[in-house]
């Protein structure tokens, strides 16, 4: 890693959204799985809505000194029953901005996202990381996390 | 599979949590993480408010002919940014009670829970399954799920 950039941690909001789809689609995933046209497509806004409207699910965006968006990460609040009624955390959609990599900014957003969840008294926090994002599973290694479960998708 | 027996899928009430939990303790993992006792600690009736009062959160169980619970299943649907704004599921806490398994009552909850996420305009369904659950894995894998990602984890 670089020079350490700070950034703040901040709800996104709606004239994030162009941002953040940017950033998931600057990713060789995503790149074929999100539709990043001007303007952007409707329904992008719309799931901006429904995650602004559920009080258990958290998008929040890097800022870095300049106001510039840089990041961003979905952190869900999952009530259960399993380990005596935990509350369980669910880490999405962690992604930095390509020219800004390497500068602590992944870490600062989920460092965040374990202290909310530590605060919001769960005892779990999860993620699934695709099979193929080697430097991924290594950097949530580095901050704690164990390669303990398969993570196995449908997609329709 | 020997015969399958047929289940009803219904949501789980509050007189089903201590077949609920018994459940979550008859297994490797789940011994070590449960607190079965008479009375339930408390812990297990509170998660289970929490569940009912969130509209996103599906905890059913399986009941067989006799009306008794054999199986749980707990299913979010959360709203998201990526994948062009397409809502997501994830299955938790599948359990199926011992003398019950290899009657496709597993099957059925999780066909359930496909069904469920289709109808709720999801586009994808995922899932954590500890890496030593290679039977688990296998039983998924049957049901079209794709060991695609790593499930990474922390527990505080």
């Amino acid at each position: 890693m670089s020079v350490p950039s700070p950034v703040t941690i901040r709800r996104a909001r709606r004239e994030d959204v162009k941002a953040i789809v940017a950033m998931l689609a600057d990713d060789p995933l995503g790149s074929t799985r999100e539709r990043l046209e001007d303007p952007l497509p409707p329904v992008y806004f719309e799931a901006f809505d429904a995650i602004e409207q559920n009080p258990d699910v958290h998008f929040v965006v890097a800022e870095d000194t300049d106001g510039v968006v840089v990041g961003c990460l979905q952190l869900c609040i999952l009530p259960g029953l399993s380990s005596q009624g935990a509350s369980r955390a669910v880490i999405e959609s962690v992604r930095v901005a390509s020219h800004c990599r390497s500068r602590g900014i992944g870490e600062q957003m989920v460092q965040w996202a374990i202290a909310e969840s530590r605060a919001k008294g769960c005892r779990l926090v999860e993620l699934l990381t695709h099979h193929t994002r080697v430097d991924a599973q290594r950097f949530y290694a580095r901050l704690g996390f164990g390669p303990t479960h398969v993570g196995m998708t449908m997609r329709f």
